[in-house]
């Protein structure tokens, strides 16, 4: 945000009007408890936004309302306010895969490839992304970044729902579902990063699965590539024990971080999901290359692979932001009922209850994670000319009262049924729980006939983990 | 359960019926996924439930319900049908406080102990306790255990809403609202025994705050009280540091829990909350003496003290529950929220993504907790002879789509809003998330009209914690 901009936001907010004729906006949010997630974290009681087109162009108090007409006035009665939340790591259309096998040792490559080699299709693609885009709008987020196959599918239901997204087609060594080696993987990528690079919601990827499932050539291609097509570019690193051994193995004993640097493919453009196992080394690595850290603390601690060193990260000055992981991983895609274990496994971490506090918890799943896509001009917090992404949080459900702190309430108390509505580009996606851009429905049907199929071709024959 | 009840249990279960006059029950479920949580934890597709009166009287298969006739048929479409929840240690009153100061170190001494000291009542416990027993028929507990002071007043809001609970008079040595010192507080505590031991859903009980809390004499005092009244002791065990080293300075070195059992103060009338600080010794001392543990995550976790070795618990046979603690501390009362937390935390801290598996912490939730409070003969499975605690969780939220295994579902993606029915002995108190038993407005707004007094009183003010 430029600082002419900055300034006005502030004079908006502090400044009281005059009367005059009333400015034309498109929805007008009144008394809402709002966390604008600005610089200074300020908080507005009986607070006011107002959106035209897909921006905000006004946030402040109860008073700026009288300035604005609006078709659309929301009146949220105290309702929490804040910008969308941001999942900065998933992989959407595997919801037609959760709970499936969930504790199996070594699942990654004992189970999860060898389903995804019998079961990814274009039509998996579609109908797992469908029900994760309906999760995440019920669930307050609104921009996904996405990490799998057949990316333009995923596009498709971004691009038709609603939501704004980050989608990265995947890269990866051995044959998958729509590609059958890397090389091919990086010309689907191409193609798909040119079908949709000037769509105003959907920024397309490169996403080499990780550094130990990817040649030095393919990783050091597709970093020229982002270059060239000015796309981000996300990678699993420093997650997994094996990874540390492969990579250890084929360098004479780097880390994944220093090998990414080394070989010229860490840059602003990377968005390298997990880093739980880094050293201080590590972390100024992925600070001097103003890596992007989207961190994923509840499929970190399901697989039992550690805490990312993150109140660390925060200090060195690290671009972090909060993911969900995918629906196999985490299992829900709810950004929202992550924020509770941030905020304690953190303190549990550090063995300091002051660690993490809430504030720091809702920054890191909202202007924190627009830092990571760097994307921080435009989204993760409400100021007037950024792009109007807004969540409205129930306070009067039992579990929100009272209320003597918004952070506090919503890291601790809140859980994603408490979102009443989620837009985004100024678009109401949802209001009062009900998603008015799909049909949930015909959504959830389609994703359970899907799963009856894995049940048939997986489950029972039990062909998958011998 | 005697053996008679289990054999016939499980013939209701396998048996097919002949046709015959249907037999008057009050309430037939049918078509639900039925975690039985029984011995061999059935599972029972399309199954049915069977109530009359407070019980269960027949859980079977889908033909069973033929042989049934009730004014009450709920057909739950597939939805999980599960034991009702049993939260194993709570302050219900204390939700008026929720999201006061969470950070504060050293926080029980230097700002809860005085914010009750200016704050506590008739009044707001009565109002607290309300506002907890909704969140909790929300979030799916059908019964509780609370430790607080007032606690008739706790139990005429259990008694008029129709949760079950076990609910424990505290005692502690210094002044508080109800009692000057803990002689007092035992008078107080043995009157509320008298009132309420007859009580059906009400089990009256001692509370002892800690070991550090109180003297060695009036614990051995309510040890022996308990026995000849038969009712339970509750207490914080093993939970701080500040209490290891008291006790340690009491007794020249011995820890909590070898210091209530030679005090003679350990016994099957136990439940102890925490016990995170145990080493084997202690864990084999709360087996000998067959006490109850409450184990609670999630305010653990918040409070930075550590994660209780539970996994060794349930391998030395130790009765282990799930509690959610106070309000202040975790901060909801929704156990439901906790599974999450419970299954990903404990696979963490033993390096082991196959430790805690769901089951286990469906189990430890359910009959689990029913065993900590030696009611495992009444409660926590559904099994013909049961009390009918029975609680019903949407499974086509998109957050529970697909369901392969309904133990993963339930822990790592349901949300406490997942609830949809709760049924306490045998009677309907939340249908449809709408809670038929009390007018849930009324209680939010008189919580939010006393929160408007604690702020005017301690937060404007800050004169709790300096």
């Amino acid at each position: 945000m430029s600082l002419l901009k900055s300034l006005l936001a502030i004079s908006i907010i502090s400044a009281s009007f005059p009367s005059f004729s009333a400015i034309p906006a498109d929805t007008i949010i009144v008394d809402g408890t709002i966390l604008t997630m600005d610089a200074k974290k300020q908080v507005i009681d009986h607070g006011t936004v107002v959106i035209k087109g897909n921006k905000i162009i006004a946030v402040g108090g109860p008073e700026l309302a009288q300035n604005y007409q609006a078709p659309n006035v929301l009146n949220v009665n105290g309702d929490i306010v804040m910008p969308g939340l941001i999942n900065t790591h998933t992989h959407a259309s595997m919801t037609v895969f959760r709970s499936l096998a969930d504790d199996v040792p070594d699942r990654l490559h004992r189970y999860i490839f060898p389903l995804e080699n019998k079961m990814v299709s274009r039509e998996m693609v579609r109908v797992g992304a469908n029900l994760a885009n309906i999760e995440m709008i019920k669930g307050g987020v609104t921009t996904y970044v996405d990490m799998y196959y057949f990316e333009d599918e995923v596009a498709k239901t971004v691009d038709k729902i609603g939501l704004r997204a980050v989608l990265g087609e995947s890269v990866i060594q051995f044959p998958v579902a729509d590609a059958k080696n890397a090389d091919e993987g990086i010309d689907y990528a191409v193609n798909f990063i040119n079908q949709y690079k000037d769509h105003p919601r959907i920024t397309p990827a490169f996403a080499p699965h990780a550094p130990y499932t990817n040649t030095t050539e393919h990783l050091q291609k597709i970093a020229k590539l982002s270059q060239e097509l000015n796309v981000p570019v996300m990678i699993h690193l420093a997650e997994t024990d094996r990874e540390q051994e492969e990579i250890a193995k084929r360098t004479g004993g780097k880390s994944p971080v220093q090998y990414m640097a080394d070989i010229g493919a860490l840059n602003n453009k990377v968005i390298a999901a997990h880093a739980i196992m880094v050293d201080e080394k590590d972390m100024d690595l992925l600070k001097q290359y103003d890596v992007g850290v989207a961190h994923n603390i509840s499929a970190n601690t399901k697989s039992a692979k550690g805490v990312a060193p993150v109140t660390t990260m925060l200090e060195k000055g690290i671009r972090v932001g909060l993911g969900t992981d995918g629906p196999m991983s985490s299992n829900t895609l709810t950004t929202l009922n992550e924020l509770n274990l941030v905020g304690k496994i953190h303190k549990l971490a550090n063995k300091d209850r002051a660690a993490m506090p809430p504030v720091t918890v809702v920054e890191m799943a909202t202007i924190g994670s627009a830092r990571v896509l760097h994307m921080e001009d435009k989204l993760g917090s409400l100021e007037a000319g950024k792009l109007a992404d807004i969540i409205v949080i129930d306070t009067k459900s039992p579990n929100m009262v009272p209320m003597y702190s918004p952070y506090a309430a919503l890291v601790y108390g809140a859980n994603g049924a408490n979102v009443r509505h989620t837009i985004v580009d100024g678009k109401v996606l949802m209001q009062d729980r009900k998603i008015l851009t799909a049909d949930e429905n015909t959504i959830i049907k389609e994703a359970q006939d899907f799963a009856s199929k894995v049940r048939e071709t997986v489950v029972a024959s039990g062909e998958v983990v011998k």
